[in-house]
């Protein structure tokens, strides 16, 4: 390295035979180089395993950046005691990512002014306070990330938020959502939201998705909440349970859908109301509680025609293993002798459907019955995703773990209303 | 043994530590031995690994279940030259189930009195010619069968039949019509069909679900089609595209979906008229062709928060390997260097969205980037599915892979009409 590079220089960074290149920005902690790429996003980089070099200096303002958003911002942070205390939290993202554009170099530092900076549609409608669990794009959220996150929406809940907003990349945020679900009892609204386009693109979906997220985090719904554009339009954003929300689209703006049911509620973005429809859980109805423990040691296979029988050996030092099984939950019989092994030796195995709705019913088939007398339990209706998160709860968590298995904790299974047995 | 069992003896058979008990039927091969099962499914089980027990001689009276079935069709069978002939294909599942059924003990004879005698609705419709290629639920599916069902296709064809209807079971159904859609130029309509509901239940979709895909098979679309109920009552059959069609519920009758478009048209079943939208292949467009090599070590791979990379390991042997990541089409950073690695070592590696809408697109995020530097190719809109069968037929038959994996070969990619970047 030829000198020392500082904030605000431009600089090449390798790690591990990867190269970037993009501006220094300060840091939080000493373990961690924080560049700003091209594209707007901040990579983290251990300091140790990094090698740097400075490409030119100071070619950005950080410090005059961060000194013009202080000052732009005084007026608004009064506390309203009229008003709720919604705290929002950051995990990355593109909605995350959107307040980085505009507020300049931040990274591990996310106040109430940052916010209404990056959407200043959300004055007035709350008292806020910003958090940092993460800053990562979501296809890199990991198990551990989502026990802090629990632990920060807790304490954040503890020190008085009526209501939690949690900013999430879009595109793993059912796993996340459905991991809150699990951990927390919680007796405030706790909502996820994201953005499908940046803020730079006229069509961008952040502005709506905040604004709508903080009105669903005021609300009586004390569940944990994924509030996302219900249509391609800008006039209401869907409330999904985030154990049966699914993101079923690349691109558009309304791709999360609650999968099997109907959505809990919506936010109509003109009125600012916030509507319910079936049975939710009210706020104040539990006391707070966290249980974050988590068994990491999970897999997920999915089962497609010709599958190699060695993905399922991979799964044998497992704890658990979820199958997504074809149709009624289903795999090729000459996997079954291999998933008895992996049941006899310790590892509990559910299944679960690729067909994503409808419910499990391992008695209707040869196969079926076969992979029930292997020992393996329905996922009933669970999402396979959602069901790979239940399980890495309920291992670590439940005393009763078929009993857990078998039972809705957090809406992730529907009552048989509409049962396979019911529509002969 | 203790006695050599013969058709219509009750028998226990032993194979691989897995005991089966049912009615023995007369094989039309030595290879196999065939047992009636008490569900009513056959087995087919090898002779050589089989041990066979008699438990009670001459339970079933096979030869005159199939004199009786014989003698109460034959009015029904002349061959009228004024309709058209379409073949009748079985390959199991709860359609020829029911054929079982209602006939007696039939395995590998199918013939026009059996089609006639299982859905009498039928009569009048069409010629019939019956062929068996399988007899199996269809989790058993294989890729060598499906080379088989191909060539059976192909045979059916050549010797004048108009249309062919494949009886499949609905768990993989959409694997083996993106297999034939790949593997075949038909110039007449080739219809998979298959039943949610098997006929002894009242709400059975059988009937209706054969006579409307013998309407589509003597239609002018020559494509390989999946005719299955479009709605929950008993009025429409939707035909969808074999390569963008979905198991989308586990039990309702409609469960199948065109996933991403529009279906290719409908079935109306009382009018009996078949109708269609948007552009299809038309009768006789194309000389029948059929390129059924496969290249069987193509692994799916579905990225989960968490995942154990060993899952990669077992893809470093094979020559393809379909990844199904989040949302544009993304994996954990973490895994892209194994990914590069397989790349490397000559594993193609094709990128798809377990979103299943919309069209992956490497390009917008790090984690896309590092995926395309690594050397995958993007599976554009294609079903993650469909993705693993193309990778599996282009690797035995494209002259040039990456050119056969980013062109639509028979529907499976769609037109950027609405892409990602026309949505700014």
């Amino acid at each position: 390295m030829s000198q020392t590079p500082a904030p605000g220089d431009r600089i090449r960074v390798d790690r591990a035979g990867r190269t970037y290149e993009g501006v220094l920005l300060p840091s939080s902690t000493d373990e961690h180089v924080v560049v700003k790429l091209e594209g707007g996003y901040n990579v983290g980089i251990d300091r140790e395993e990094a090698d740097l070099e400075v490409l030119a200096e100071d070619v950005y303002d950080v410090e005059g950046a961060q000194a013009e958003s202080d000052a732009s911002s005084e007026s608004e942070i009064e506390f309203d005691e009229d008003l709720p205390t919604i705290a929002l939290i950051s995990t990355g993202g593109t909605i995350a990512s959107t307040v980085d554009y505009r507020t300049g170099a931040v990274t591990a530092q996310f106040d109430a002014e940052d916010v209404l900076r990056a959407v200043p549609d959300l004055a007035g409608r709350a008292n806020y306070r910003g958090r940092v669990v993460a800053n990562i794009l979501s296809e890199n959220m990991e198990p551990p990330i989502w026990q802090d996150l629990a632990e920060a929406v807790a304490e954040e809940i503890e020190d008085g938020a009526d209501g939690v907003v949690v900013m999430h990349g879009t595109d793993t945020m059912q796993y996340s959502a459905s991991a809150l679900a699990f951990m927390l009892e919680t007796p405030v609204p706790v909502v996820f939201t994201g953005s499908q386009r940046s803020a730079d693109r006229p069509s961008s979906d952040n502005v709506m998705n905040a604004v709508c997220a903080v009105e669903a985090a005021k609300s009586d719904c004390a569940e944990v909440l994924v509030c996302m554009h219900a249509s391609e339009s800008d006039t209401t954003c869907a409330l999904h349970r985030g154990t049966r929300v699914r993101k079923n689209h690349t691109s558009r703006r309304d791709a999360f859908e609650t999968v099997g049911a109907e959505p809990v509620g919506e936010v109509d973005y003109d009125d600012e109301t916030v509507s319910f429809q079936g049975k939710y859980r009210e706020r104040d109805a539990v006391d707070l509680a966290v249980e974050a423990d988590l068994e990491e040691d999970v897999e997920l296979v999915k089962f497609t025609p010709g599958m190699d029988p060695a993905f399922l050996d991979v799964a044998a030092e497992s704890s658990g293993l979820v199958l997504e099984g074809t149709g009624l939950g289903h795999v090729h019989t000459d996997l079954i002798p291999k998933v008895e092994e992996l049941v006899e030796e310790g590892t509990t195995v559910v299944v679960t459907s690729q067909c994503l709705e409808g419910r499990v019913c391992d008695r209707v088939y040869d196969t079926g019955r076969d992979l029930l007398a292997a020992g393996v339990l329905e996922g009933e209706d669970m999402l396979p995703g959602t069901a790979k998160v239940k399980l890495m709860w309920a291992l670590a968590n439940a005393d009763d773990l078929e009993e857990a298995m078998r039972t809705s904790l957090a809406g992730e299974i529907q009552e048989r209303s509409v049962s396979w047995e019911s529509q002969r």
